[in-house]
């Protein structure tokens, strides 16, 4: 799965036009230059990047996905990147350590490595969903952008890949927001190798399957921003009781991209009047006097009321905690209903603003 | 015209509820509270404010619009709202100081009063279109809100009034934006005594008072961003080239509500891709290769590709301005077309932040 973005990077253009396929066998990857607003010349080097890995493999250069990451609009250094990769395939090895220091070797301005392993059993057979990522923010300096690797040695179709990760993307890596601001090279790619001949028997094991995904895609996601730049606080939004997941999904994006929510939750302010108006210009209808809305567990306004609290103590408990919960409900009028959706976003500091202030120059 | 969002604060229900209409006498508005998410009680208490007034000009309460600016789920202080109307009535007269008063007494954390006027003739009658308005952000600390409030002494029905202003507002109040955060309080309101007794003789003559509104608005909508909070930069957004109005307000939209552009222009950095990213996201369909764009003036990125800048140079003069002027166009491909629209923003700063971080508590 790739940006929507209009505008994409030469390695999106290239490596969608190679999936769902059968017969990928590598993933190359470059940091520091994202190879993006480069035009011709630049599809033409992340084509002759596959290239150069596919004579190492001894496979076709269609077998080989690209994904770059970095500065935008500066031609790709060929002359240091094709020398590279000889000696990077000649280092890998099924050792763990191979996939740590690919982990490592992605990264831009990412403070750790976000690398996360699940195993599970099909039809007793041992199998491994792991995954890796990168990305400090959903967008950080200059896009930095969020790539992501998810591979599994099970048995597993190009069809079934590709609604596996549909699934489990959905729910995590679309469900994430730094500062909504969407990259020209986000790529989250899953690989099954089949190399340990565990297939899925029927319905259970699919859903084993499709849960390990998911939980490895969570987990990469929700590092990503706890790893957002600048962030002092892992804000997770709860909307339920909507119509539609794509309702609850607006509002839920609405009030995690706001910069009023995120200045006041860096502040340890319970400005909740921020929150419930973020709500009402996500575009969805709405009876504003069927909102309520609890932060960390305390209920602050209900049934389009506000319900007296104590502001000092609430304070407190953003100041002490770096994990903030928002949950927002409704409880009838237009567009309420079954449906709920969970959100994952950081705050607005000094620090992001200074990080994303001088980056190019 | 009123906020769309969805949570809306009373004296935006109450006066909603009474335009358009020919009969209007007053507007009263305070500031220091928007009496908003107060339930059916705030809304009962903008109603009194109608009628505390209309009990002072002898007139029916209806004919009273109601605005209110400030923190948000808090009710009004009746006790000090209401003794306050008769002397503030009492101290009204047609002198310039009590309109001068007036846009004063409305700030909230604006730095500067907002008052513009515009001399006109109809069919040789000396006509005047003034306005006053306020915000120091379209958001900010707090549903800082947007209020304005032009007036007229021409002679115009209640149906051209409403062209006159949807006209206006489209193009001025409608373009501005800060944080993209939609307040529950925005208001704009058109009043035309007919005192001057000039009245618009045919369509030369209307388009003279379109034009005086139109400029009004635009001048009191430029000032609020120039007053925005924390800001260093005056940022004005032209996109041009598309096959729609609607097109090219999105572009320009979420040109001038990226974190990133807003940080980046902040910083002196000349990181065009941010600006051609941001577009690529804004949900219109168009070919990267036939973009193009200026940064004051210096062509960055045509049909697609970088173009050689003086990265210092452009720096440089970033840092030296307080005006940037950013020009996005479209050369071909889908969307592109005849239309264009022009947006106004400030860029973001560690001050925005800290004046956002603190404010209920």
């Amino acid at each position: 799965m790739f940006t929507r973005n209009r505008v994409c990077g030469a390695p999106v253009i290239v490596s969608r036009a190679r999936v769902p396929a059968s017969g990928i066998r590598a993933v190359v990857i470059n940091s520091g230059n994202s190879n993006a607003c480069t035009g011709e010349p630049g599809i033409e080097n992340a084509r002759r990047m596959t290239a150069a890995v596919a004579a190492q493999l001894d496979c076709a250069p269609d077998a080989v996905l690209v994904c770059s990451t970095g500065v935008i609009g500066v031609p790709l250094p060929m002359d240091r990147i094709l020398p590279g990769i000889p000696p990077a395939v000649s280092r890998l090895s099924a050792a763990d350590l191979a996939l740590s220091e690919a982990a490592a070797a992605i990264l831009t301005t990412d403070s750790f490595a976000k690398l996360v392993s699940c195993d599970l059993s099909l039809s007793g057979v041992p199998v491994r969903v792991t995954g890796v990522a990168k990305g400090a923010a959903m967008i950080a300096p200059n896009m930095a952008t969020m790539l992501a690797v998810v591979m599994t040695d099970a048995v597993l179709t190009p069809e079934e890949c590709d609604h596996l990760l549909r699934h489990a993307v959905d729910r995590t890596f679309n469900c994430i927001s730094v500062d909504g601001h969407t990259s020209t090279s986000d790529t989250v790619l899953l690989l099954a190798s089949g190399a340990s001949g565990g297939t899925p028997g029927g319905p259970d094991d699919f859903r084993a399957v499709q849960d390990a995904v998911l939980h490895v895609c969570r987990r990469l996601a929700t590092d990503i921003i706890r790893d957002a730049e600048g962030a002092s606080h892992f804000i997770t939004v709860d909307v339920s009781g909507l119509a539609t997941r794509t309702a609850a999904f607006r509002m839920a994006k609405a009030i995690a991209d706001s910069p009023l929510v995120k200045t006041a939750i860096a502040g340890g302010d319970p400005n909740w009047g921020r929150i419930v108006s973020a709500a009402g210009y996500c575009g969805v209808e709405f009876d504003p006097a069927c909102v309520s809305l609890r932060i960390n567990g305390t209920a602050v306004y209900r049934a389009g009321a506000p319900v007296p609290f104590s502001a000092a103590e609430l304070s407190q408990s953003l100041k002490a905690d770096r994990e903030v919960h928002l949950e927002l409900s409704l409880s009838g009028g237009p567009s309420a209903g079954p449906e709920s959706v969970r959100f994952w976003t950081s705050d607005l500091t000094c620090e992001y603003v200074r990080l994303n202030s001088e980056y190019t120059t």
